[in-house]
């Protein structure tokens, strides 16, 4: 699939401020910029980094007080694997790589050493594998409600369990509480979500499975196909589309992302029926 | 400096387990470990792996029920680098290389997030630099009650801010806290400390200031240059000397470090005077 | 002094729901009610209930789906007390009324509990009884920002404490635990307030000092005798204006209060000077 | 039923105390003491007063430092009314008598506030009165741990319910907490209880249904009429079987509680077939 996708944000800035972006797509081999181009106005400087563990993309602007826009526009073509779930097996602890470890490890938003006996006893019987991660997003999607402004910035998965109400990176949050607590390495994606109403940056996350990672939404609010990955990290903390460093004001920012070819390919796309590998 | 260390840890497995150890020190330009042994009882294999990214070295242990003792021996040289404090400036987050901007983020221990207001307030007018780290750790051996059994496994900085006492993982916790809400990259050290009482494993921090990672301890238990650095990382979380994926009962563990060379050397031994570059 | 006040609720009633209010001012020596009236629109019967620990005034509706306006008028006297603070003593936990122990107890929104070190150590050496309590109030006043939005209706003394922002009501939640964490009964104070900017109902506290409760704003937002009481608790979750069991939305609420007599007496209003005995 | 009961406690006595102890057991219809002791050693005066809104029975002692031991020893009768549960319905809130509101609002340890979404949905359907508290009590019996040693001090219906673990006074203040979320006056009762292993205080709650307060035990350790009433409040901040303002050192407490007229009458003791009025 191809999307023409970007956002566009707009800052009153205060005070001198470092500001750091995540906005700008990731590469990879199921994930290829076609063609894009960030505009910031005034014009000036901007430095871009790529995160040697995550491949995000980082795009830092030193501002001076005033106003800034910045405008990213591009086209991505993603090639994503679709897979029977049932082939796509889960990996014990002693088997899996050890770079994946730290993302068994509890963060800030996602305190998996505290959901650990309600992890078990809810999802330990279910066959290990796609099947169990599945479950856990099923969960999740019969159990909170969807409900904007339900939750805030500091908001964790420890709250969205017992208040049973957030938005999509609490969710998100939630089923890698989920995974972590049960063994299954876990990690936070931020993303443009094709069908995301109303339009905004989307999260979702991912699974260690099998020897890739694989992509599940519990808000079923986009097809897995539909999803185009900024950055990844071990939750929204690493994963914010703008930090500041210095006082600002923001205006409201738009977001945007449309497929290019129409909508033949529509009829696949899915939110549960097959697991979808975007690494 | 060379020391004599090492720990020994015994487990009686329940069920088949997974075990990942992190108690072989570092190696880098700083620390050299010059012999080194691990036992295991009954003998079987293990599997060393040093992380890309921190360095750390782990090791995995798959267990089938019964006894089991690991012990860990070594011989370590530390060359700490002593710089004048007043030579070791802050570098702001414009300057910044990219690659510590993750020791910037809240982690699960670390809600630097929440304490921004508080920290900006007490340390936003001393001075950049070492001495502002210092002053960290000042207000927290001034402030905090090192008290064994104040805390448990879940607290964070958030909760030692409110309750203030907690031992040296909780000291740690809440000076990366500070230096993080003040944009000072910070991350959390597990050492083995000379003089620590009663001997255990040991916790301490550091920022990044200049051009490399400093080393702090607020609880003023060991002189920094009597720490041999074993795992680095955001928090807690990602240092546990041992992490369990499986059921086990944990018999009393034994920790020690010597110096080798006798004790002319300690008369320089400091807790704060100078600032101690680990890496 | 003699103020005119009111306010006006309306909300639109979703399904058949209870609705309790607590805007009636509290009748007592130092508080008269000259006249009142609580008109419904449409009009329908109401109960009252003075409770018989606190003296709030209870009404409590039942409503059937559409739109409701509740609308308070009153003319009410207050005689506040005002005492030079050097008189007012603090009263030992041996001396104390057995009936104001709750109010040493942590509640929902105050975990004097948790807060106790941090209290002693700020505030234990200073001389006891009103002078103490001041300080507690200066220390809100000096450390935590009022900011609105800045908290949420789950918003406890742990996290302002931590966060150091808020508005009235965790201002007066932060006080009260301080207070009970140094063995002074303190409790809620749900009230009209004038001066305060935006006109809201307003939130303070009183703590238990020589025989009887004194007022206390850490805010400094009204003169301690432009305060008229409306209900007093253990905290917020004792006093809310509104309770609702069914489902109902909301219209923005009007609150107002004046004086009646012109500003001849408010040279002698005061945020600190004195103490005031408002029982 | 007819109980010998007791406690002995043992406090050394480090700096001036007050002491206030609630273990004398309740007076009421339905529980009355045929005789009690309340020994001092060494000897000294102490005050007893009995609390107007509970008629929990406090008792205050100063001390000087020094070992100090306090035996209480009671007979008690008590006379539960054991109804029928289909018989015992639940009040809406239009029709509660207004003085039990207070125990509809959430407290320190019951955050009913936060647990509303998950109360409805779980129990929302369940026919209401006795048999919804019922379906409360077997819901926490269910899906939580009793464990010793799993919770601590702080721990609140928040915690408990996403660690899913704890201890009595946890499991009385989930149910607490989703009564209340569900709009059932419910509070928490401080008692002996018969046939607790190992002896020590137990913790039960109570929910108003019809006329009055009926007793639960989610922990189903004691038979429901096995259980005489120590003090009753919003929840355990309120029925501390010893509060201290001084410091103390604590040596381990002996608790008792055996049937006076042997086990003729165990045969209809209950955990959970019928309702039991306690008051």
């Amino acid at each position: 699939m191809r999307f023409s996708l970007g956002c566009e944000l707009t800052y009153a800035i205060v005070q001198p401020t470092t500001l750091i972006l995540n906005i700008e797509p990731m590469r990879g081999p199921q994930q290829r910029v076609l063609n894009e181009s960030l505009v910031v106005t005034p014009g000036m400087q901007s430095e871009r980094h790529e995160a040697m563990e995550t491949s995000n993309l980082y795009r830092r602007l030193v501002l001076q007080p005033g106003e800034i826009t910045v405008r990213y526009e591009g086209e991505v073509e993603t090639r994503p694997i679709a897979e029977d779930p049932v082939d796509v097996p889960e990996i014990a602890v002693a088997d899996l790589p050890l770079e994946v470890l730290p993302f068994l490890y509890p963060s800030r938003y996602c305190e998996s050493d505290r959901l650990g006996r309600f992890a078990w006893r809810e999802f330990g019987t279910i066959a290990a594998g796609h099947e169990k991660v599945a479950a856990v997003c099923n969960w999740i999607h019969d159990h909170v409600d969807y409900q904007s402004g339900s939750s805030h910035s500091a908001t964790s998965a420890h709250d969205t369990f017992t208040e049973r109400a957030g938005v999509c990176r609490d969710f998100a949050h939630l089923g890698i509480s989920y995974c972590r607590a049960l063994g299954i390495p876990a990690r936070f994606v931020s993303a443009y979500g094709w069908q995301l109403e109303p339009q905004d940056f989307h999260a979702v996350f991912e699974a260690y499975l099998g020897d890739r990672w694989y992509l599940f939404d519990a808000t079923r609010l986009c097809p897995l196909d539909g999803i185009v990955r900024i950055g990844i990290g071990r939750d929204a903390a690493d994963t914010a589309f703008a930090t500041f460093y210095g006082q600002v004001e923001s205006a409201p920012k738009r977001v945007w992302i449309e497929p290019l070819d129409g909508s033949d390919e529509t009829a696949e796309w899915t939110t549960e029926a097959v697991s979808i590998a975007a690494v």
